[in-house]
């Protein structure tokens, strides 16, 4: 799968684009019944909501189930992937945020490259988070809001927050946020089950609780160059994998597939 | 102002009906005008925010501002009104909930009779909500999701929470609430300012915190039928009224005409 030129004009204008129907139902539901598999293991690559002691994030899940296995390589991810960033990529995270039903909480106003920079020590906002929605995103259960071409603007200003979430985070500062928004305006990204979502390391985004009775988990790939690879250590391999690898791409019937051995 | 047949049948049932240009860009900006003068007192009637401090919600203002006094007899709030009900209605509540930019929370799932019918005895669930949009309410700062037709179904089961939000509230049980969306659906109630919402009292409804740049201040005023009125009195007159006089309406004009005395 490539990204039309209309599409790779839209991920540079905007700093995102929403591709529906990338992935059948069959996939979808191959993906769904390995995500009850990861979910059900005791494990701290699994991250707990504050609240409600379900599960928020699941991590490293390449390395804990085939079919991550093979998604992380799949075609329709790594293909476009390689349009925008060339080759030479590596697999730098790979977790599922699930929002769950009546008590996914809020992801505050962040980019990623800030936890990317500061945490990791990687040196350029270059890499891309890939997501892969495995339930329909609505209004209502906690769609992605996109500051539109809020990547334009440099790395924005952050402060690191540790109490409003299980999950520490450096967060843009809101009135910075305010003027963002104000220059570019905000998106939610809403789609069926299958549709595939690609935004870059420095464009603002943040997430709603969910109130609603639809879980919204969402399958999360970030791809890297290899020259760009993160220079400190700190984080769990789980947080940051240190495989730096070059990822190549399957066969596009890679998860119809998946009882074979990955090639 | 009268509802048209077609709106009253919408009223009937979705249990909600949306009134877009009801009150003219000038008109709403006396009523922000007023706003900003109740929201600066001190008084326990301004109910703060848990985290931020901020005013959540001011209550009891038609007895702490002239424009508020005249904004509940407004004959486009009562017209419709008496319209559903009838004659005979008393002013139960009056009240803005400002839903913060950056730092409104949410108001979890809820009918408004619950706490009218455990905390004020009143009998049955007549009472109408009638909201003025005194900012655009959009997607992102926290619009209201009503369950559509969950008016239906009799009053729903509840509990007390009070340790969700500052506000203690009798919220519906989520089994229930997910019972209710698979029958009737949600939608958001969003608008312009100066739109105006009327929804029932046993209506289940919810709203997100305001993730977003933009206040959402909306005004409620309650009002209820003379012979449903409350026959319990624990709590303070600002959150439940005790005057049953019947309201009147005064001129369409009358908001514009504020430094005159009300008629």
């Amino acid at each position: 799968m490539k990204l039309s030129p209309s599409q790779l004009a839209e991920f540079d204008e905007n700093g995102f684009v929403l591709l529906p129907d990338v992935f059948s139902a069959r996939e979808v539901a191959i993906l769904n019944e390995a995500r009850q598999a990861v979910f059900a293991e005791q494990t701290d690559a699994n991250i707990i909501e504050k609240k409600s002691g379900e599960v928020r994030t699941a991590m490293g899940l390449h390395l804990r189930h085939e079919v991550f296995a093979r998604l992380v390589r799949h075609p329709r991810l790594v293909g476009p992937a390689q349009q925008i960033l060339g080759d030479g990529l590596y697999v730098q995270q790979v977790k599922i945020n699930v929002k769950s039903a009546f008590d996914g909480e809020a992801w505050q106003w962040h980019y990623d490259f800030a936890t990317h920079h500061a945490d990791d020590g990687v040196p350029e906002p270059l890499a891309l988070n890939i997501h892969v929605f495995m339930e329909d995103v609505n209004e209502f259960n906690g769609p992605l809001y996109f500051i539109t071409g809020s990547h334009k603007h440099g790395a924005a200003r952050t402060h690191h927050d540790t109490t409003s979430t299980s999950y520490p985070l450096w967060c843009v500062d809101t009135d910075v946020v305010a003027g963002l928004i104000a220059k570019g305006g905000l998106v939610s990204a809403k789609g069926k089950a299958g549709s595939v979502l690609i935004f870059g390391d420095i464009l603002v985004h943040g997430s709603p609780p969910n109130m609603s009775p639809w879980d919204r988990p969402i399958f999360s790939l970030i791809l890297n160059t290899i020259a760009n690879k993160q220079t400190s250590f700190a984080r769990p391999d789980y947080k940051h994998h240190t495989d730096f690898t070059p990822v190549t791409a399957l066969d596009d019937d890679c998860l119809m597939d998946h009882g074979r051995q990955p090639g």
